[in-house]
Parts: structure tokens; sequence; C-alpha cells
């Protein structure tokens, strides 16, 4: 297929190299230089703007936040007027409101538009192993199916609005931050009476959770290893309150975000800033005065 | 070995059928009939009471709470005043407080002591699936890892005081508990915009958290079918209050703790009594309006 | 002196009265208008326009919101490009956000600006019995005290920052909303024990905090009575948030404000809307099953 | 009348005086030496054991926990196995699940029971400024009347169960702990942004909320002066838990209460043993790092 690429960061570009590998050809844009250089280097077109990168069978966008997006694809954006033929797959995470914005001004506009987002960092995206969460208008979904096999190891389809894989995806996301707080409290516990949150934490996912997510974030808080951050404070913080916006647009309570929230602040105002999300079992010591 | 078995309940019954199998001689003790009609099943002989259950190289004790274990090795219980070399093997899960309590009395007492909870519940027991956590003395944890062997597909080894094997069966519970409610605020965030949480569930399970424990709840939660109980919701609220407890003694605070303890309460108030403890799911959707 | 008036609602056009009774020549827009049918029965000047009520010694604007301030006072409103003597006395409840964009626009225009809100409600206005919180330039406040003399019992000076106004009116809200939650928990209890949550709060008043504003709302809680609304529901929730957002920009949490907004949630989600911001009291019976 | 008084602590000596002030005879127990020497002082007769203490018109005490009341007025304490006509007036704060064992004993025995605790430290027990809560049969709390109008401002009635006047006292600790803790958010706020938390608190409670117990704590957290300790954290943590407590019996959950909870832990954990409980609006600026 003939592919845009709006978006080339970090998962992007894993990306990018995956759908050139699978035979499509891709043309692709990022503001970014090095971006440039690496879009090239995975066998893509570079595009010299978004505009240029929109066309083609579908154009994927990975861009980083609600901004960005609302900035190219809101109006004032790349949406051709009188419509397009070309499938505007949106595979970043977005909160509720900005994929309902969204949803509503390609409508408007008669561009077709699928949400897309994903589970699974740039190394699980090289592989091809991501999990997609898709949702919108079937038939465009089954159009672009070509593409999410060139990138996932599965595609899950979430319903006809697509918000609702924003939704699925932001749920998601906060039953890691509460698997996280979890091993944090278990990690007080543990250190409260004298043995290393690692045993603890060993013995507890060794026995019921033997998952490479468990194991992984297990391994980060048992070290006590929370630079470089592979996902930051403020991105967990974020993520809590785009699980508090979508609950509160429907007057719905999250007890664990909400929990989640407080711990974020409380660690960004003791130095968390750049620090992995899973560091919020710091907090957890530091208040019962265990750090 | 030469063991006597002390309650024979649902857990009890399966672990003396395994120890028998191993080769092991038993002698268990259980004040219900029935109970003694399964030991006898099992190929153990029938105890007529706690005190003659007691003696052999090891006794496993497998009773339902705190009072109980008390009532049994407190006090004007079954310890021999001039000691034993006898080990108790106590594998329930007690407060960190009765186990503190109980690890003093043997010590005083004179006989070895050896705290042994675990995870798994009666048909992964009757699979010798079980995780072991066993914490005391060393050289008794020694002396009954082949009893642990005919049980169990793993012991783990926790630490010197008895106490603390309880702490790391509490803080694993805790992470179930927090497991469940993180379903449940998945749910209501699907259900809020229009999805079947079942449909989210199976999307975060599949992608992320592929396990057993995971697979099982989601399933039940998904089909909203908590009865009967497989763990029932009193005792969830148990659980949370044994975190809770353990984690005050220590002034650490849980607040995901925290939190489930007023969510089972909220759902004991409303009709919740005998429902599985998986059902805090259906506190979360009545407080948004959905249920 | 000579005074514009922005904003003629409830609160704002029994200012108008007491300015104009105190001998101020007013001249007040509002769009509504039965607004101006007041305004002119105030005996104060009808404006046609913001743009026409702006000028004189000062302006006092009473808005209902963040987005109507921005409008009126932010880019394309009122403020004159080449600055202005009129001081601008904003006197409604803002966010700390809007606050401060308010004051760096009006900074950069070149017009003085004060944040001045008040405690106390329409008959606590219309006795002059309002408290107002100034900051901002201390030369402008003080040319301003003489308005503010015929509006207030009293004027507390907050500080150089007009935002900082707009905290402590944040606060002094958020401490209320906590005495009405502290209310629906001393409710429960009693209710929980067989006694009427009257009994219970009458002694706890008389005995403690004998001031109107607790047997005020004490008198509607025991007497389940939350329609029609003071300040209702939704302007509680809009409050506690007003509270969360001032706190995390500064990484600060604030467990009470957190519940707030989570129990105001829960009491939109069950028909809420509409009551009282007191009928919090009903969330915490219906959780308890007590309703 | 003719009145036995069990426990002369602080507060126990000052009620004595003011019976004695009153023309009662009073006879009390106390096993510490200074407080026999203070109900000397006081003008009273000192007994040599609570034993010795019960018995005339009525007996009133003041213990200062629920082991020390249910060490003396449970079984194998002071109360006659063939019953009495003395009335026992408890005046101190008891768990409610303590104030249900001991009517349900003191029924048992045949022993009129009245409980009546008090708002009011021991300067406003010297004043006769107290207010009581009674509770329990109404023709008895009648006639130890005068004895609560030689002690109080005024007489509360509860209800014909003796633990309403303990849930009762304890909704009304638990309301001013939530005044406490809406101080230190207020406090964290105003700090966030560059004032004094004294500041705005004179605002608020000068405003709103303008009694002695709002000015008396104000003035503590704002001069951030908590030792001497006049009620310490502990104590605070021991009420919020009394709270919980009764909540729990009943299903119900009291989020402040919970957060309250926590709160205290974290204080205790950060060297707040010892310090008033008013010290919670430290915990609230430690962890928005503004301490």
């Amino acid at each position: 297929m003939d592919v845009g690429f709006i978006g080339a960061g970090r998962m992007g570009r894993v990306m990018i190299a995956n759908l050139v590998a699978a035979g499509h050809r891709v043309r692709a844009f990022d503001p970014d230089p090095a971006a440039v250089e690496a879009v090239r280097a995975a066998g893509a077109e570079a595009a010299v703007s978004a505009a240029d990168a929109f066309g083609g069978d579908a154009v994927i966008s990975m861009l980083p936040n609600d901004a960005a997006m609302l900035a190219v694809f809101g109006p004032g954006g790349v949406l051709p007027e009188g419509g397009a033929a070309t499938i505007h797959v949106n595979m970043a995470t977005a909160s509720v409101d900005c994929a309902e914005t969204l949803a509503a001004f390609h409508a408007a506009r008669g561009v077709p538009y699928v949400a897309a987002p994903v589970f699974g960092r740039p190394e699980v995206a090289a592989a091809r192993q991501l999990n997609i969460m898709a949702a919108g208008d079937e038939a465009a979904i089954g159009r672009v199916q070509p593409l999410f096999d060139a990138l996932a190891k599965k595609t899950w389809r979430l319903g006809p609005e697509p918000h609702q894989a924003n939704v699925a995806k932001i749920a998601g996301n906060l039953m890691v931050a509460c698997m996280l707080e979890a091993m944090g409290e278990a990690s007080v516990l543990a250190k409260a009476y004298g043995m290393e949150p690692a045993t603890v934490l060993d013995v507890v996912v060794g026995s019921l959770f033997d998952v490479p997510i468990y194991r992984a974030y297990a391994g980060l808080i048992g070290a006590r290893q929370f630079e470089p951050a592979g996902f930051d404070m403020r991105l967990g913080l974020k993520d809590a309150k785009l699980a508090l916006d979508a609950g509160e647009a429907a007057n719905a309570t999250l007890p664990f975000a909400s929990a989640l929230r407080d711990i974020y602040l409380d660690a960004l105002a003791h130095g968390g800033e750049g620090k992995d999300w899973s560091a919020l079992t710091e907090v957890a010591l530091r208040r019962a005065g265990l750090d």
C-alpha cells in the first residue's frame, strides 16, 4: 500500500521500518532532522511537511500529545476541505476528549478516521509484537488491516467509535500503573518487616504473575533502578489524569486512579522528575519513613 | 516422615492426600465428622483431638483464622510445657500480630516453629502446584522440606522470622486484590463509553497480563458471575485489613489497601455478602450509575 | 467615584445597589435584559456593552466563570491597547491559572489589576457583610478601598500578586466543602446507630461550631432539604477541581479535595444535578446503604 | 448527692472540684498518689480502691481507655453480682464496641448505666463550660442531671442506648479532625503561592468560622507550634480509628476518616510522636515539598 506517516519519533521510525520491510511504500514526515535521517535509513521517502505526507491509501500518525494531533489534524491542519479517500490511522495515545474532537472533525471534512493505539514499547514494536486496539468504521479498519499485520502481533477490534480504542488504551495503562503501585505497597510491607522488597516481589510475581511486564518492573523496583526512565513520572501523571478525565466526563470515579494521581504528584514534589514511573514505590517507602 | 495434621478443611484434606501419596504417615484431626471421613478416605489416620495429632516429626496446621490458631497453639493449647522435637508448620494465612504471638509462644515452650503459608486454591493444591512461602529457622525448614516437596511446585525462603512468610502472603493477596480493583476501574471506563467490560479486559489481559489468575478473574468480571464465591467479600475485607494492620504497626500507609477496605465495605453494604471478592467491580459500576 | 460594573447577576446587582447607595456613580453592563432592568432599578446607568462600561476610576467585574473573564478581559476584549488609568477590580472566583493569565495580560496592556473575590452570598452582600480578599498592587487597592467599604464588612489584604486572593478564596471554599463532608460522615455514624443526623449535628455544632455557616448547613443536612440549591453540585465539583488544579500546578496533593471530587462525581451520577452541594451527605448515606 | 468518682486524671480532678463546689459529697479513687493528693485538695474523700469508690447515688468514671474501663467495670470488676441502685455514669470517650459491651454487662448485673462523654478540655471543664452528651435510660439520666448541671454548660440527650452518646462523641471528634486537615490543605495552597498559612487561615476563619476552636487551632497551625501537645498524634490516630471502626461495624465508609488515618500514620512515621494532632498540617506541607 501507499502510506503516509506523520511523526517519526522512537516508536514511529521502528514502525516505518516494519512497513517498508513488509513491502509498503512509505512517505514520512517529522520536523526533527535526525528523524528525517532515520526515515531515509529505514527505506522510506522523506516528506517535506505533514501536508506532503498526507495522501495515498492511508496516513498513519504517531504524534506525542493532544496538542500536536489537534494542530496537524484539526482546523487549519492537513485535512483537505473537500474530503479525501485517504484513511487517517491515529496510533498515538490521545485523551478521550481529543479523540472525540478529532473524530468529529474528520467526519465533518469527509476523511475516514481510525483510532489504533498500541500496547508495546519501541523494542516490542521492532519485533512486530505490538498489540493494536482499533476502533472506527469497520470497512476502513478492514482496508488498513494489512498495515496492522505488518506492525503487530494482533489487532483487537474495540467498536465503531474511534475514541473507544483510546478508552481501552487508557484503561490498559491504568491497569499497568495499578500493578506498579501494588508492587510499591508490597515493597513497603516487605521492608517494614526486614525483608528485601525484591524477595517478596520475586515470590509473588513468580507464583502468580509470571509475565514479562511484571517481571521487568519487579526487577526495576527491586533494584530501585529508576533512571534512565523508560516512561517517566510526568507521563505517569498524565496517564492517571487521562483516566480520571475520561471517568469524570461520565460522572465516574476511579479510586485507584485518584490515588495514583496523588502519588505521582508526591513523587514529582520530591525529585521524581525524569525518573521512571515505577518509582512511585519510592513514595510509598518515603511516606512510611522506610526510604 | 511421621506427620500430624490439624485442620482438614477444603485445603487440608487435599494436602493430606498428597502427603500420603508421597509416602508420609499422616495422623489428622478436625472437629468436623465429614472432615474425619475425608481424612480416612485419603489414607490418613484420624486423630481424636488436636493434642492427639500433635507429635511425630512435624505437625502441619491449616486452621481457618487467628482465633483458631491461638486456641490450638497458644496458652492452654497443645504445645507441651516441656517442649518438643516436633516441628510445627503453620501453613494458614495469619495476621502479622498473631504470627508474632505464635512465634514467641513456641519459642517460650521450646517447640520449633515454621510459618509456611501458600498461594493456591484447593484445585491447585490437588495438582501439587502450590507455591509455599517458608520462614523461620533454616534448619527446621530444611527438615520439613520433603513435606513441602510433596505439596508444592516450589518453596520460597523468606527469612529467619516466621512472621515474614505471613507478611509476604499478605502482600501477595494485596497485589491480587489490587488487580481486581484495577479490572473494576477498567470496566467502568469501558461501560462509560459503550463497550462491554469483557471486551476491554480481554484486550488488556491478552496483550499484557496473560496468566491464569488474570484470565480467570477477567472471565468472572466480564461475565458478572460472582456466585458461588471462590473467596468471598468478607475474606476480601479481612485481607485488606490484614495488610492495613501490618502496615499500621510500622506506621506505614497503603493507599490502595485503604481504598480496597472502603470498597469492600461498600460492597457489603449493598448485598455483597457471600459474593466473590472480585465483585468489587460492581461497586465501581454502581458508584458511576452504570450498574 | 466613577465606576464601571460588568456582570449584573444575582451578586452583581446587589453590589451595584450598595455602590449607588454609598454615593458612587455606576455604569453597568450585562447582556441579560432582566439584569439591565435591575441595574436601572438600582439607580445605575445601563451601559450598552462591556467596552462601554469600561472606564472611569475603576471597573468592577463579577463574571460567572473563567471563560467569560477571559473573553471580556483577555485578548480581543475591552482592555485598551494603549493602557488605561482605570483600575480593573475582578471580584469573581477565578481559577489560579486564569488569574495569572489575566494579571499578565493587564500588565502587558498597562491596565491596573486587582483581584478581590468575596465570601458571602447575595443576602450577605445586600447587608454589606461581605468579606473581601484583595491582592495586587498596594496603591491600586488603596485607591479602590472606598468601593470595598461600600460593599463589605472587611477587606483582607492577601499579597502583591492578584492571584493570591484567588488562592485564598479557593482555600476558603475548600474549607467549607470539608465542613460539609465532615457533617455527612457524622450523619452516617448517627444513622448507623439509630439516631437522627440532625440530633448529632445539633450537639456538635451547638457545642463546638456555633457560627451561621455551620448552623445553616446543619439545618439543611438535618432536614435533607437540598432543593432549591443555593450553590449546586456542579459548582461544588468545580470548586474542588479549582483547589486540585491549584495544588497540582505546585505538585501539591490535597487528600480531602481529592475525596470531595470523587464524592461530587458520585452525587452527580445519582441524580445530584441541581441539588445543593451540601447534599454530598446523601452520597455518604447511600454508600452505607442508609439512604 | 452522694457520688463516687473513679479516675482523677487531668479532667477528673477538675470535675471533682466542681461537684464538691456544688455541694455534692464525693469519694474518689485513682491509683496515682498525685491524683489522690489532688482529690483531697479538691475537698473530696479519697477512696482506697475502685470498689471502695463504687456506691452511693451515682459513680462517675473518667478512665483513659477501653482497657481500663473494661478492667474496672467488666467481668471481675466492681459491679456487684447482686446488682445495685448506684447509677454508673461513664463520661470518658469509649469505642462503640466497648460501650456496647459495658451496657450489656451492666444490664446483666442489674446496674443502671449512663454514657455521658463530654466536649471540652480541662480548662473548659474548670469553667463549667463542658457540653455533655448523655444516653441511656431516661429516668437514670434524670436522676443524675444535678451532677451534670454542676459540671457543664449544657446536657444533650442522645438516645436510649448508652453507646449512642459515644457515637456522637466520636462523630464530633471526627468533625474536629476534619477541620484540622482542612486547615492543613488551605495552608498548603497558601504556601504554594507565596503566602503565609496564617494569613489565609486568618481570613477564612475570621470571615466564616469565627469560633474559639477554629481560632485556637488556626493560631497553632499558623505559628507551627505543636509542642507541648494538648491532644497528641497517637490520640488523633486513635480517634480516627474509633470512627472507622464504628463505621465498619455498620458497613459504612468514611472517606475523610480514612484519609485522616493515613495522614496520622504518615505523621507518626516522620517524628510526629508527642506532637499536637493539629500537626497533620505538617504532613500536607511535607508531601508537597513545602516544609
